[in-house]
C-alpha cells in the first residue's frame, strides 16, 4: 500500500478542497477508487483513528448510562413509514433491497439511514413500566444515505460511520434533560480532541425530520463553510405514538414516552480533525490518537547501519508504552521525514552517529520547525512533548475558530463576511415565519440557528431581510 | 430491558435447540422479535462479549502483520460476477439493492456476503511490485446471506458478525504458509477461549466457492451436530486472473499473485461459547469475557441495609480492577442468584451481617455448587477463583469433546454413532470421485473432511459405501 508517490504541495487555505483530497490520498487515509459513488475504502491509518474515536465516544456514553446494542441493518418499508414527518425527510435518501437470490421480496427493505424506527419498535416491546425509564441504548454502526449532490470522503458520503443513541423518558423534563446531557458529552469529547465548535438550536425549517427541535454542534472547515458535527433531537411523543411506546406510571396509568436521539458522527469527526489540524505538509494528529506516535529515523554513515539500528532499538524499548516505529525502509532520510510529516506522526526522533555516540536523541515535533536534543535518560520527556503538541493543536484551532465568527446588521455586510465563517445577524424569527427570510438568502448561505443553550436576544434591531423587529440573533453561514 | 421473566428450566443435552433459544432470551443476549427473518437484535450482554471477541481476534491478526481496513458494504453486480465459481456459489444468497430514493439504479448492488471481490479490486490497484507482498488486510464487519433454511440467532442467520482477512502472495509456497499461519491464529484464539475443535481439509465438493481448497475448524454443539468455526481458503490464482491482480517480480516479470482468505466468525464463536460452556442454569462465561465478572448480593436483615451496602461498596472498591456490580434491586436474594447464574457471571459474593461483622465474604463460583469463605484481606483470591473457573470450563469442554469422536468401518455403525458427533471412517476419496459416496449418506450426514494438517492414511481398508480401497480417513457428522 505504500507504493503511491508521496509528494504534497497544495495550500490548505487557498484551495481547501484540493488540499483535503490530496491529504486523504497521500497520507493513505481513504482510497476513493472503489466502484460506487460516495462509497470509500478506509485505509489502516484511518481505521486506527476511527476506532479510537468510537472508543472515546462509547466511553462517554457509557459513563452516562447508555447501553450498547446492535440492531439489524435493514428496516422494512412498513416499519419505516410509521412516522410521517420522518418518512418525508428520509424517503429520498434510502437504498432499497428488493431482491434476494433469485426472488423478488414481498416488501422493500431499506438500508438504515438512521434507526429511530428500528429502536422504537424494540422500545415498544422492552418498555413496560416507569421503572424501565429512562431507557438509553446506542449502536455503533454505518448508515447509508443516497446523496445526490457531490460526495466527498468522510464529509458527505453515502456510507458513513457514526453512533446513534436513542433514549426514552417518562416526562418532557427528563427528555429535555437528556438533550443537555448529550451536549455535555459532545463538549467533553471535542474538548478532549481539541475540535472547536458552537452549539446551535436549528431553525424550525432545518430540524431533524420528525423532531420537535434539534440542537447541533457546528464547526467550520478551512474554506469557511459550516460543518455539522453531532446533533441531538427532542422527538417529543410523535414517534412514541406512531410506534406505541408506552409505560405505566406510578399510578398504573398508561402513557406515551418522550423520546430523544443523538448522533455522534465518527467519520465527520475525523474529517474535522484532518481539516482543522492539518497544515501544508499534511496531517497533524494529536499525540493520543496517532497510529504511530513516535517514528525513529536512523541516519547511518557508511558502515554504521547495524550499530545505529541497535541504538534505535534501545530507544524503542525505552518507549515501550508508546506506539513507535523505526523506519528502516530504503529511501533517504529526507523522504522519510516527508512521509511521516504527511501522515501526521507527532514526534520524530533522528538518530545518527553523533546521537549514538553521545547517548542522545534529536527530536522534532510535527507542529514546530526546530529540533530539540534530549539525553537518552531524559527520554520520558517525549510524552510531555507529545502532550504539548496536542495542546498546541487545540490552541491554534481555537484561535483560528474565534476569527471565524463575525457580526453584520445588513445584507451587504453579511454577503462580504459570510465567506469567512459564521456571521451573527439580527433575525425576525427562528420559527416557521422566519423561513421566507431564510429562503431569500439561500444564494449566499443559510441559517445555522440560535446559540444554545443561551439564546441571544437583540434589542431594537431589525431583521435585515424583512425589516421586521428582530426577535433573535441567528448565525448565518455557508454550509456543507 | 430487565422486564422479561427470568425462570429457566430446559435440559441442554435433551433438548438443545429449546435450551439455546431460552438462554438467548432469558439471559438477554438476543431479542428475536425484530421484523425480518434471520435478522436479530443484539442486547448489551451480547455486545460486550462480541466486542471482546473482535478485539482478541484483531490482536491475533495484527501480531501476524494483518492490517485493518474497511471496504464498502455494497458490491456492484459486475464486480461480483467476475470470478465464475464464486458467483455460482454465492448468487443464491445475495440481497440486492435495486432502488434508491425514487430512482431505479442502473445496476444491482449486492450486500456483501463476503468480500473477496471488493478486496481483489483494491489489491489490483495497490499491488505493483514483489516489495508490496505479502499483502495482508482484514476488515471487521457484518455480512449478509439470504438463508432460506431455518434461521437461528448467532448460528445460522442472515446478518452476522465476522472478520474477513484477505492476503496476496508472490508464490504458492508463501500462500500455503499463510493458510498454516491462519490455522495457528485460530488455534491460539480457541485455546485462549477454551473452545474445542478440530481442523479439517474440506472435501472437494464442499470447499469455498472459488477456492482451490478450504481448511475449517469445526466444533460440535450439544446436540452432536458439527458447527463450522473459522475457515481459511487457498484461492490460488483464479481470483487474481479474474481481477487482474499482478506484481513485478525481482526480474521485472509480471505475474499473478496467489490469494488466500480467512474468515474468523464472531457471532458463531459466541454461539459456541454459549452452547458448549452453558449448563441447565444458563450461561457460563469465562472470567475474562464476562461483562460483569463479580456480582455482589447484599443480604441485609431488617434495619441493616445501609451498613451492608457500605460494606459491599468497600468490597467493590477493593475489586476496582474488575467489572463488579452490586445488585441493589428490589427482589429476593434467591431471585438475584438465579438471574446472575442465568447470565453466567463467574463469581458471586454474598454479604450478610455475619460477613460484615467478621470482615468476610461468602463466595460462589458459577461452575461449582459449594461456597467459599474469604477474609476481606484475601480478596485478591477472587482473581484466582475466576481463572480457575475459566480453566475448569475449558477442561470440561475438552473432555466432553473427546467423547464426541468415534470410529466406524461400516454403514450400520456409522448410522448409530453419527448421532453422537464425529465418526472417523475409511473413505474412497476426498477428491471429486468421492462425491457420489458422500451423496449416498446425505440422509444420515455429511463428510467434514480429512484431518489437517496431518492426513490419516488407512491401510487395507475399504470405503463402506462403494467398497473401493479407502485412500483416506474422513470424519462424517451431522451438521449445522
Amino acid at each position: 500500500m505504500e507504493s503511491r508517490e508521496k509528494e504534497f504541495k497544495v495550500d490548505k487555505f487557498k484551495n481547501f478542497s484540493e488540499w483535503y483530497l490530496k491529504v486523504l490520498e497521500k497520507a493513505e487515509i481513504i482510497d476513493d477508487r472503489y466502484d460506487i459513488k460516495g462509497f470509500y475504502v478506509h485505509m489502516p491509518w484511518a481505521m486506527f483513528v476511527l476506532d479510537k474515536l468510537y472508543s472515546i465516544w462509547e466511553k462517554g456514553l457509557e459513563k452516562k448510562n447508555h447501553q450498547k446494542i446492535s440492531l439489524p441493518i435493514l428496516i422494512p418499508e412498513d416499519l419505516f413509514k410509521k412516522e410521517k414527518e420522518h418518512v418525508k425527510g428520509f424517503n429520498p435518501e434510502i437504498f432499497w433491497v428488493t431482491e434476494a437470490g433469485d426472488n423478488k421480496l414481498e416488501r422493500r427493505l431499506g438500508l438504515r439511514p438512521t434507526s429511530e424506527t428500528a429502536f422504537h419498535k424494540m422500545y415498544s416491546l422492552w418498555i413496560r413500566s416507569y421503572k424501565d425509564l429512562p431507557m438509553r441504548c446506542y449502536q455503533s454502526c454505518s448508515v447509508f444515505r443516497y446523496e445526490t449532490k457531490m460526495t466527498k470522503p468522510l464529509i458527505r458520503l453515502r456510507e458513513f460511520m457514526w453512533i446513534e443513541a436513542h433514549t426514552a423518558h417518562p416526562s418532557k423534563e427528563s427528555a429535555l434533560n437528556q438533550i443537555k446531557e448529550d451536549t455535555e458529552i459532545t463538549k467533553k469529547v471535542y474538548e478532549y480532541l481539541g475540535i472547536p465548535f458552537m452549539f446551535f438550536k436549528r431553525p424550525e425549517w432545518d430540524k431533524f425530520s420528525g423532531a420537535d427541535f434539534s440542537v447541533a454542534a457546528d464547526s467550520i472547515l478551512p474554506d469557511g463553510k459550516r460543518f455539522q458535527l453531532p446533533s441531538t433531537h427532542y422527538l417529543s411523543q410523535e414517534f412514541a405514538k406512531a410506534f406505541d411506546v408506552t409505560f405505566e406510571d406510578e399510578n398504573e396509568e398508561k402513557k406515551h414516552v418522550y423520546l430523544t436521539s443523538y448522533g455522534p458522527p465518527i467519520s465527520r469527526t475525523f474529517a474535522a480533525m484532518i481539516s482543522i489540524f492539518g497544515d501544508n505538509k499534511g496531517l497533524r494528529l494529536p499525540f493520543n490518537l496517532a497510529p504511530i506516535q513516535v517514528v525513529i529515523v536512523p541516519i547511518p554513515k557508511e558502515g554504521e547501519k547495524e550499530n545505529i539500528l541497535k541504538y534505535c532499538n534501545k530507544i524503542k524499548e525505552k518507549l515501550s508504552n508508546y506506539r513507535v516505529k523505526i523506519d528502516e525502509s530504503e529511501v533517504t532520510p529526507g523522504e522519510k521525514f516527508n512521509l511521516w510529516e504527511l501522515k501526521g506522526v507527532p514526534i520524530r526522533i533522528e538518530v545518527g552517529s553523533r546521537e549514538m555516540n553521545n547517548n542522545e536523541l534529536t527530536v522534532a515535533r510535527r507542529d514546530k520547525s526546530d529540533r530539540t536534543k534530549l539525553k537518552l535518560e531524559e527520554i520520558e520527556k517525549i510524552k510531555e512533548m507529545g502532550e504539548e503538541l496536542s495542546e498546541n493543536l487545540k490552541k491554534e484551532a481555537k484561535e483560528w475558530f474565534a476569527e471565524k465568527i463575525d457580526y453584520a446588521e445588513n445584507l451587504d455586510e453579511l454577503k462580504k463576511k459570510i465567506k469567512n465563517g459564521f456571521v451573527k445577524i439580527p433575525f425576525c424569527s427562528r420559527d416557521k415565519e422566519g423561513e421566507s427570510c431564510a429562503e431569500r438568502i439561500k444564494e449566499i448561505g443559510e441559517i445555522a440557528g440560535t446559540l444554545y443553550p443561551e439564546e441571544e436576544k437583540p434589542k431594537g434591531k431589525r431583521c435585515p431581510l424583512c425589516g421586521k423587529e428582530a426577535k433573535v440573533y441567528v448565525y448565518a453561514c455557508r454550509s456543507y
